[in-house]
């Protein structure tokens, strides 16, 4: 038997990426925001007026990052330390973020149906505006 | 003297984008759009629920090219077919995209200030999505 | 409404090269300096004989670090640090350079559009000769 | 005995693309023109204002690509049809560009010591402009 994935839709996805966009108006702040698939394939991105060029590649891998092993980009943090067990990860996948501002999507039981991704400021304001995408993704039908 | 350059706003950009999912919605396909900026940058992204992934990439290369060259990437065709002038300009810029589906968003003086790419079916089919979005573009206040 | 982006033509581009020749020059050093644009595309490039192979792409690197974040790279370098919030950015938008020598060139009221990056000696040298590049922009016509 | 490799200084090499550029404004081109030395490794570099964004890459691989084989890109064209020789070609060296607007700089003695690699519009007007740079390289102190 086949399994059975379930998956963010593309409604979805420009859901999450509409509400970062209005959460760093909110605040004041230029982003870019990625949201990936089940797949950790690019399903939606924005790119505020004036949000700096080099988060557009940040964002997405956040994002993907996030898919690539279900967790927050800020929880590999401490494990890729010197001397830490993932030591280097980044240079896997054509480049890894991990610092904050990366997060999984997931059902009420925990299945991951994609990630969002934001970069633009801090590392904290980017995981303010990421959460928002998250937020806006658990009100939504799903 | 610095020079000015004109550039399509984020708003503009998910206009044109959204104009390509609705018409391809009309015309039952399922697509992939991306806009760059005046700097050949990516500013908005969309993937239509189970377009073809590989089309992800494509749909940017295409509106890349449509900037870099500012022209429609089916223009390129004729030029790069074995024994034309062009042939194999395709391996140049970590690869371009030399069939329809991309073309230079412009202001009524001709100045380009992005460009929008579609993939994800026959290239006529992606020609007509993405004159879609031009279409929206054109209609939108500029 | 599109918007307005300043951008730095080719003769101030070439000038602020030139300014980096000058001084490396005069302090006996073998640089290479890269300037982009707005976009962060590639608008004037030298090397002088006898520089370093290696630094003609961390030149171009540095500038388009400084574009990308619009911010000199040096002020990245705590950020980047082991334990530190950006730490291995670097792995990001096919290589970033963290250290000393790319500064973005900005009109008097601050608006980005374009930057200089400079390598071939110590990080110390490479900013003082990138700064030499800034000061002939900003007494350039603008 | 090691050998001796006559070289392009910066001051030869920047004078060939101050020629490109001379001859595009004469004609009302918009170049981007690059000289690489004797290694195939960058030396000078100009885009002019308004020049196509994809043109970069293309003078720079035009400029290496002749000095790879020490023969005009155009040369190539013939030899890399389907059916020829070199076909595909293209496919090394992190991508080659074999038509029209590279060619080799060479002293008296057919030595030689960079290439000079034009690209923005049709490849003859690119081969007209690489010409002019070749023809200030010729003219100049050797």
């Amino acid at each position: 038997m086949t399994t059975n994935q379930s998956d963010i839709t593309l409604q979805q996805a420009q859901t999450v990426v509409d509400a970062c966009m209005r959460r760093a108006e909110e605040i004041d702040l230029k982003m870019n925001a990625a949201v990936v698939d089940a797949g950790a394939n690019l399903k939606a991105f924005n790119r505020m007026d004036g949000a700096w060029l080099g988060s557009i590649d940040i964002s997405m891998k956040k994002a993907r990052t996030a898919r690539y092993f279900d967790m927050e980009t800020g929880d590999l943090s401490p494990m890729v330390q010197p001397g830490e067990q993932l030591y280097h990860v980044e240079f896997s996948n054509d480049g890894l973020i991990t610092f904050p501002g990366g997060i999984p999507l997931k059902l009420d039981d925990g299945t991951v149906v994609g990630a969002v991704g934001v970069s633009g400021s801090t590392v904290d304001n980017d995981q303010t505006v990421a959460e928002a995408g998250v937020q806006a993704f658990e009100s939504a039908p799903k």
